[in-house]
């Protein structure tokens, strides 16, 4: 029996999604919960990892086990063991096709900046800039990301392997000083989408043009853009599958 | 010199706003700092205590010192030693007859409470309370608290004194599953809000009646209406003083 879950989590206190010894995971967390239901060990499969600090609103996961039960009450079996930052929102129980990472069509992340104020409440649920944008700038800028490309420029230094994606949408939006990137792509490397947040920042600031950008693009790995954007600014928001 | 500031906090990890030995309090904080500043021990006034968990949005604080700079110096100077979740807003020179006790009018609280799917990114800044309320209801039993009342019924057990307080403004709405309440009076002693919320979630869930809370309300202290709505959701969020 195959069980699909859906899950949204605060990544502030979490050394990430994947499993690791002796740290706190959200993988870590919810394999913990499966195994006091299932009394078996249990392994998730996720639709990607998210670094430390990182956010999910819709994170989805598989995992296989013989137990059944209905949808509702697994939902409220895991949930019962769940941290105060980790909350199931949805289950479904799924067939064998099904695959959280391979069968997923689409991703969108967003990025939460704040250009006001520091703000106490969202210490670590947005990136506390503090500065002004140009917003304007960054919008046109974004553009080069749209369509397939070789996003080597963009990804960390020891990835190799294929950099090669599609980016289909990308929006930035501003509200209250809280600027809002939309990324909707078929998937994205390890700190792609902090990249090109990153660089996207770069030329709001003014630091570098367009065509600068364009460039690193174009070049393929060859010459990197890595202004990494901080992490509590990023969330994973939803993993689109093939309606069947 | 006499120094009036406004701050805003994350009230989850501290033990209120009051002083205490060993324990993390926002005026230990802010005291802190201004030793650091001014190298003498400064004693800062605010407009009144939140306990534990409750946060600020515009608290106000004052106090005195020898030391001469500008607003914005000491707004930045003091910011520089502050944790992550207090950040001061603003800070102004004031005369000797301002006092943010004293001269304060009017405050204003809110109140925040989730009747939809458990967040965990709000798990500190709303009550979760995860069931609908009857919001309509809750609207009409509010207005018995409106004008002047003896609030003693909704008032802490051991508090005496004066418990007569004006409400000049009771409102509340709901957006996606959120609900806030809006709370504007000449002032509120403590556990107020919350009782006064409290009270009012119950007639929302239909345990009680608009009547029976004003009978509450009208035995001036004989019957108690203690139900305590959680801390994390009440917000200090205004203080008003009168233009001079």
């Amino acid at each position: 029996m195959r069980v699909k879950c859906t899950v949204w989590y605060d990544g502030t206190y979490f050394y990430g999604f994947q499993i690791q010894n002796h740290e706190r995971t959200i993988q870590g967390e919810i394999q913990k919960a499966l195994k006091q239901i299932c009394q078996e060990d249990i392994i998730i499969h996720a639709s990607g990892r998210t670094d430390a600090k990182v956010h999910a609103v819709n994170q989805v996961f598989h995992f296989d086990t013989q137990k059944e039960m209905e949808p509702w009450r697994w939902q409220r079996a895991i949930n019962h063991f769940m941290p105060e930052d980790i909350y199931i929102k949805h289950v479904e129980i799924v067939d064998e096709t099904f695959h959280s990472r391979y069968s997923a069509v689409k991703k969108e992340y967003r990025y939460y900046l704040n250009t006001a104020m520091y703000n106490p409440f969202l210490a670590h649920q947005v990136y506390q800039y503090g500065h002004s944008l140009d917003i304007l700038a960054m919008q046109e800028a974004s553009t080069i990301f749209l369509g397939k490309h070789n996003f080597a420029s963009f990804c960390w230094y020891d990835q190799y392997g294929n950099t090669i994606r599609t980016l289909f949408e990308i929006t930035i939006l501003e509200h209250d000083g809280i600027i809002e990137f939309r990324l909707i792509g078929d998937g994205f490397r390890r700190y792609m989408v902090r990249h090109i947040v990153g660089g996207l920042i770069q030329v709001g600031a003014h630091r570098i043009s367009k065509n600068k950008l364009k460039e690193f693009l174009d070049s393929e790995g060859q010459k990197k853009c890595l202004y990494k954007a901080k992490p509590q600014g990023l969330y994973l928001y939803e993993v689109t599958y093939d309606e069947k």
